[in-house]
């Protein structure tokens, strides 16, 4: 992770943290722990509990409890422990699915000095605009480099890696249908078409629609889709993208993914329902027989990219991480200054992490010249 | 301009902008005629006068002339005919360049009733600016489609093409640097590979420079690209994109193309200064001798896609042309209640040119279930 | 003409040529005197004559006369200097439609030590094959860089640019239907989608066809994408590749272009005999009314690169003339032992054009170790 | 496997292998056992032996031996089964690796009636040349849907998609360098530039690095390239493609893999000689750092997408085996007036495979007219 790396590298130098209690309630994993590891070197105390007790690494959070306050175990209520972290007073939280910054607000104890809370979650901010916010929240997954990498970059080649490990098919040849061309629909679709594979795109705003269009995309209504189809790839956000219509459709050998977090994009019942049989033909393929034809569903409609692949790759972590480095220390200069409520992520953050990012691949860019500067702010 | 054409239908029937009077200051040419028709057809009186009195077509303009007022001639001072249409008491004025909007603020004589501008050039909106504006302006070249359509796909398209017919070189095979990435520099980026080109882009902002690298795209300072490159493209909207330093080190044989809008991206008296000799080898090519190698300069640095290309399709302006249109309909109904200043176009009309330019394709699309609609507004 | 100056210096060291006499009957133009003056400076006697009077420039053959026998005039009829030429008495003959070739045969005066013959085009070939041969003959249009330059990458970039010249359409979103998947057709779609569009591939060979397919092309008899395509594109070799049954399906506003040699791959008689209405809506586009749509015929049909575009680009020709040069000084080496007859270029000549173009381009590239090439002779 | 299937369902009717005694030493597999069984519907009496005991799968080998006469057992010396099948004097043999012919020509019983061998592999066909061919040998490996699917398709897909299993980094704005632009190269370089990779071509070829170059891609020598690339890939056929000058040069994190048959291309006595310390970092990276660097080779340098991942998607194989089935039949109809030696398969097979491919996708083409066939015929 070098722009972590990078960026600890400055904190210890420069203290930007020093006098700040971070409570991070997050996945405990190894990438996680160099994220509390660069915010201590910054002169923070942190302290860390898990988001979700199923992802909790029990080494890494035996080795950082040497260095930190933790409370996390693999498989244990995380509940004592995050009530534990929020009653030690942090004056920033990190959160994935707000349950420090519930409880802050449910208990009504929000510590004096507090700056600040992060969120890297659509759902977690969701959770948060209904606490009634008495802080500033900032919504780190609304970034720019979110987007970008996370979901373009990421999201496109570890979605299409999931179907592959899940199947092995041959991509070149056949036929994808991407329903949702949003960011990350962007990203799958590239990479699909990239593979070989001939693109269909489904979307409901015609504006996106006409993009997928212009990048030389099939564009048409999913049900016509359904028929010309080889695999179809879900990530519109909404339920039911696929449902009964659809699969009655679908050639003989069609193979269903989803690329959405919720596993409410392909419907399930509904595919049960227009089955006569179904049964496993492969660890992450379940077969539905659907009148004469079979019907191959990944990974039980879960996002594929995690329930057949890897998730991310480190490097996107390193992104994303580096990005909440930086946000706090954001929130350390100026959250005192932000009005309660979710806040987007400053511009100039997006750019230091990209510019961190460039130099540790060694890519130089041009500055402007002051003359170039001037010109440029004459026409604002 | 089957777009408009559709417009100019439902209009005929609605007849939106009934008591309206709108005075246009455009290019007066075949496709403005067809939008002052469209707009006649919604009921507006309309009145015609010259942006440009170098780009008026007189036979155009005496068409147009048997149905409506217009004041254009070709080569002609076009400053008399746009004081009598500000004169002539419009309720909305369309701008290329502010000229009828700072007539009625230098006059002091915003009619009674005037719903609102739009301006479609980002220089003419300086100006409006710098008009301590009374009245609302839209701004049209901030639009999406106009963004996706004219800078992306219409710019990416005949900057290349514009390149080719000035040259005839073949792209394949050779390194294309593109120094700009913003929507345009996407575009020409895009269109190069695509023609085979190996491509180079140089950037001043690091988040685009990494989405650049992201794409597969070489991303270095343009003085490190400056010698490995064989055409080189500006998009950056600054001055002296490409300098002395950059001129001294290129290949004998380099191509200097400008895709910006003004001529001031590449430093045209560096070049001169630093040739020995110079001289015209194509109608549209003078070549540079510079120490012992030879650059060849297209267009004299004028931006390359008009200049030695014939601009954008007719399905760009078709497109540019509704937004017009809907633009009006929408001060027609709205402009009473909008604060003076620059306006954005809403999204919704963005999205009705998408919707009408697929239906003029025969390209169908998804709706949103109401289940869907309302899964998709609780997230907000 | 890099590649060939090369050859030109190397071949003023070498002599290789010396007492060569060249017969070149060839389109007299700039390319060619520089290929003349390369043969002379080898050591040859060089003589030229017209294949085509239309092509000849008189400059050109007025300048290059002043060093060698040249018969050219522009429009003049070439009959009397190719037969002059031919009873010049030449060891080597370089062809362009088999002109000297033939003369040779019917007067039964093959020179004393004639060494062998080149052609360039197909047709000249099957005239040249019609003759009953009594002198070898290398088929220069077969050679792999011919194929991989002039067929692929020339006319395939050459195509788009003519079609984009005659109706300056906008190609991304548009269906381009390529007919034909040759090496031609190859170039074609390749560059047709790297401008944006979708596109759909028909062929006869079943493996082309699936090739097409696994490329993520769109494949499927023409009478089907007659009816979904807005551009076709015709470069099959055959006759009425587009005829009746597909004019009669197209959409309105569809565009037919060929890039095949001839202009029979259109069907005009049945364009014609199904149009209502005719006529010409821009110089190089006339239009058909068909029903109640109208279709768009470039060019007449010929061949779209060169009736509406500038033909190859001069790195094309600089190939092609490179290896025109090498066959000549391997026919001067190894001619007397070739039995009469159609030759194939060796693959050391296309080697060693693309290694000497490799050069020009600043590109090294890898050499097998002694050990390499023992292992991999192992295997043969 | 539909191709196959639906040449057996023809087999089934027209019995075209009726009295032929067809002997199969080959990986006994489920693939393997379907293509017996395609053979045995065809009317041949068919005899099953192993040609590697490590692949042999036992219950295929039961079931099928039901059916007719099997000889294999996973780990167990297959020489016995291979020399009992031999004895069993088969009319066709099919093999993988020579054994059945080698077998036949070292004992001299070559039977009566022996019509032809198929032979799967290089190295086969360099042990059956070596045995002094008495019978014909039809190289399957060489037919252009082999080169086609198997090599530029299949290992194209499956060798990045055993890189990303190994070691899931991010393809988007990595640079890889592919060593070898043969077919194998050209679908690796294509599938790593859609997957948002900036390309580098190795090759000592000078057309294949000019048609790389023209591609698009960078070109240069591995020594150059050793510093810029991020992933290198060998595809070169010869040892030491990557030796002790390229790992001198490499960045920091470099990761090596080997797509070529044998594990020879990375020369890993060299690495381990540079290397100061070696250790495995994941299940099929081992990192060895020289000087400051760590570089990370995958799978030990054995053909990574076997290695790390599946082999080649079931339609590979389904293609791969229907060509088995029509050369078995092409022999049975053919054989007994073939010459003694290797001969290539007739280009008819491999369009009848590709028609039937694109059969079982549903996929029309055209046929020419007789018009346009006797057109195509005066030319030859």
């Amino acid at each position: 992770m070098p722009v972590l790396r990078s960026i600890r590298e400055r904190f210890s130098g420069e203290q930007p943290l020093a006098g700040l209690k971070v409570g991070a309630c997050l996945h405990v994993t190894a990438e996680t722990a160099n994220l509390a590891r660069t915010l201590a070197a910054g002169g923070a105390e942190v302290a860390v509990c898990a988001a979700n007790p199923l992802s909790t690494q029990d080494d890494v959070a035996g080795v950082l409890g040497g260095d930190m306050l933790v409370r996390a175990a693999h498989g244990t209520d995380p509940a004592p422990g995050q009530a534990e972290i929020a009653a030690w007073g942090p004056t920033v939280t990190l959160d994935d699915g707000a349950d420090l910054l519930a409880l802050l607000h449910e208990t009504g104890s929000v510590p004096d000095g507090f700056l600040g809370a992060t969120e890297e979650t659509t759902t977690g901010l969701v959770r948060a605009r209904g606490l009634g916010l008495k802080v500033p929240v900032l919504a780190l997954n609304d970034a720019r480099t979110e987007r970008v990498f996370n979901d373009h970059y990421g999201t496109g080649q570890s979605t299409l890696d999931g179907i592959l490990r899940a199947t092995n098919i041959l991509l070149a040849g056949r036929t994808v249908v991407v329903l949702g061309y949003g960011t990350t629909g962007h990203g799958i679709a590239a990479r699909a078409r990239g593979a070989g594979a001939q693109v269909i795109v489904c979307e409901v705003d015609p504006l996106r629609a006409l993009e997928a269009r212009m990048e030389g995309f099939g564009v048409m209504p999913a049900v016509e889709a359904a028929a010309v189809g080889d695999v179809f790839i879900t990530v519109t956000g909404v339920p039911q993208a696929l449902g009964a219509e659809h699969f009655a459709r679908m050639k003989d050998g069609a193979t269903l993914a989803n690329a959405g977090h919720f596993d409410v994009e392909i419907d399930l019942p509904a595919l049960d329902a227009a089955a006569s049989e179904r049964r496993e033909v492969l660890p992450l393929v379940e077969q539905f027989v659907v009148g004469d034809r079979k019907l191959n569903l990944l990974a039980q409609g879960r996002v594929v990219n995690l329930a057949a692949g890897q998730g991310h790759p480190a490097e996107i972590m390193d992104i994303s991480f580096a990005l909440h480095a930086l946000a706090v220390e954001w929130l350390a200069r100026e959250g005192g200054s932000l009005t309660p409520g979710v806040h987007q992520v400053p511009a100039d953050l997006d750019r230091e992490v990209a510019r961190l990012k460039l130099a540790s691949l060694g890519v130089g860019i041009d500055t402007l010249t002051d003359q170039q500067t001037s010109y440029r702010n004459s026409w604002s």
